[in-house]
């Protein structure tokens, strides 16, 4: 497996633009963007576990059904959410995609981010699409995860190559952070391409599967949003032979899925609203894999530990309280706990007490910018890893005054 | 039931002192306490369910066996958590307290609070506590408020005057907040003193009951701690006649229990690291009390909500969707929400959609010191009360750097 420039048109078959159609005051910054599929697609996708689903969601989710699909459509600036005429509106963009593309409606998957609770403009979208639909190039792709972002302030776009029976195939994906992020079951936004040609009930476990591992670990703030979800079309052109079954080939796939998942999760951690740190927190040890998630997500989670980290104060008791809290089974008097990043590694707790360790030497650690917590539950042989960020006034500051 | 001056030598037979002892660097700052009851007393406490339960909690669990205790000791700067000779350093405490007082050393509820991880320094204590004891007087319980509190910045003591068969019966109390605060069970430390004469089974389901309703409904930040507890001892002094089943008479002492445990909750809510404002949360026409707490606590908790208050923010996006990832059984298409304060009242969402109100009466609303997020689930009768506060640029900056 190898990684490629580019993102959601680096596999064959899938073109891309964004442009901005006036849903932002701001006109410099985009905020629609299509896919297209040159040819239609085995489709799935995963969705936000919230009660309160965007209406994108629920028209998303009745086009899905089909296990096909050709093109996404996806706004941001407007979460299309607890709008009375919101599914309408969800089911004229998919309307207009499909007019433009000389698709059917049912065969679009729509998407928005932004602002709960306000009427998404509708005419600026009906007005764009037409120009949006002729943008469409192989080199679109990176005004289409432009028009995704929020209060992101990088891209996140990943792809790879990897062999399935002799043949090159392609994953590609971008995806939107970053705030009101604590995916269950799904995820924020990103959307995933692959050329390569697997039947849609596997298409569904890998992209589920590996959800579960990578943007399901990110916790930003706790707040699991409306809008949330991931979904991957697989256009076949990579002329492999499909992928019927369990077994190699599938693990191959489910591989360079996980790669492009993970890379695209620990951006969107990165990139946490207002945070300086990615942290990441890498729990082994554990009875069983649901033990070591619900234990890495808790550290992740808590707002004491990551105000700790934006500090870069080793104040493991946090960490440990953190664990205490936690849905796994954790016996504090086996618990190991060590930082380390670029900076080094200092382990400062061993069986559920404090290490005499330099809190110079630490602080170098919990400095740099990536920092690792790592937790050893010493009960068995399992282990997850989360992925978060720091707390820093920054965030504060961009939530306190987001919509204004 | 009406308020009374003090808290818990308010009640009969009650003496309590606070002083510096030297676990804490600040002279000025009093870092050590002790309650002290003449007779005696039923005795109840409930605790944290964190898995990683700080060492006084293990030996106050074992001490209260017995449902009788004269005395509690607690110091603040150090939690005496994950340290490996904790155990031995919370039973020195209690017999240091038991030799001053002349009592066992089985009859002390022994607490600490600081920070998690580092050896309590037990030499201060032992030298301190002779002096704690000559001070015990009824005057003493500012100074003992005083010494538990850590990043507090108000003291948070009541006490209520209430009538049972006749007799003049007393609750007062005291707690500490004002991080690492999301209860469970028992919640943050908090001491009460009645001189109501009640059965420890009665004394310890009314506390329970209360608990559950007042101090487990506060969150500040999501983060259980480890040593948090609340336990009341019970004098008899007021001379009324025993409590001893479920009836008017109970009914009235929960009453006052719930009063004193409210106004303890509420402050510490308002107290919370770095907030400029107090929340709560009224949950209405939920489908059972359970839901509506669940209901009420996502809310609080959600960091969303939390910086979109500090910033007078009337986005209730985030509050349907706190509801939305709740466990609480919400249907978005019926929920209605408002916001009031002494500033006014206003609505800003009915039946899960928003409605059309003024920006300007929204911010004067959400401007002032105490805030209600109503909300209405329209689906039965039962409701909930959560308190929090606002997410501030403080609280990064306290957690940011809380050790050193």
């Amino acid at each position: 497996m190898k990684h490629l420039d580019g993102s959601i048109t680096a596999p064959l078959g899938f073109l891309a633009a964004g442009l901005h159609c006036g849903i932002r005051k701001n006109r410099l910054k985009k905020d629609l963007m299509l896919i297209f599929a040159e040819k239609p697609c085995d489709a799935a996708a995963v969705y936000t576990q919230n009660r309160v689903k965007g209406a994108p969601i629920v028209v998303t989710q009745k086009n899905l059904a089909s296990g096909s699909a050709r093109a996404v459509i996806c706004n941001s600036g407007n979460a299309n959410t607890c709008n009375a005429d919101g599914i309408e509106k969800a089911e004229q963009m998919c309307a207009f995609a499909a007019q433009a593309l000389g698709i059917r409606p049912d065969q679009v998957v729509v998407a928005s981010t932004g602002v709960i609770g306000l009427p998404l403009p509708i005419a600026p979208i009906k007005k764009a699409v037409p120009s949006l639909a002729k943008a469409l190039s192989r080199e679109g792709s990176i005004a289409a995860v432009d028009a995704i972002m929020t209060t992101d302030t990088r891209r996140k776009q990943f792809a790879v190559e990897f062999e399935l029976g002799g043949k090159a195939c392609r994953i590609g994906g971008i995806a939107k952070g970053s705030g009101m992020i604590h995916p269950n079951m799904a995820t924020m936004l990103s959307f995933l391409t692959t050329d390569a040609d697997i039947e849609p009930a596997l298409l569904y476990e890998a992209l589920l599967d590996t959800a579960r591992e990578t943007f399901n670990m990110v916790s930003i703030d706790g707040d699991t949003s409306t809008n949330d979800m991931a979904c991957i079309l697989a256009s076949g052109l990579a002329g492999n032979a499909r992928v019927t079954a369990r077994g190699a080939e599938y693990d191959a796939f489910r591989e360079a899925l996980g790669e492009v998942c993970t890379c695209l999760a620990r951006e969107i951690a990165r990139d946490g609203e207002g945070a300086s740190r990615l942290l990441e927190c890498r729990v082994t040890g554990a009875k069983c894999t649901e033990d070591a998630r619900e234990a890495a997500k808790s550290v992740i989670g808590s707002s004491l530990v990551k105000a700790a980290m934006f500090g870069a104060d080793a104040n493991w008791g946090r960490v440990l309280c953190a664990l205490g809290y936690s849905a796994a089974r954790v016996d504090p008097l086996l618990v190991d706990v060590a930082f380390s990043s670029k900076g080094g590694r200092v382990n400062v707790c061993k069986s559920g007490t404090g290490l005499d360790f330099s809190e110079e030497e630490a602080a170098a650690v919990l400095k740099c910018d990536e920092v690792v917590i790592h937790v050893d539950l010493n009960e068995n042989e399992a282990s997850a890893v989360a992925w978060g960020c720091d707390l820093t006034y920054g965030y504060v500051k961009i939530n306190g005054d987001y919509r204004t």
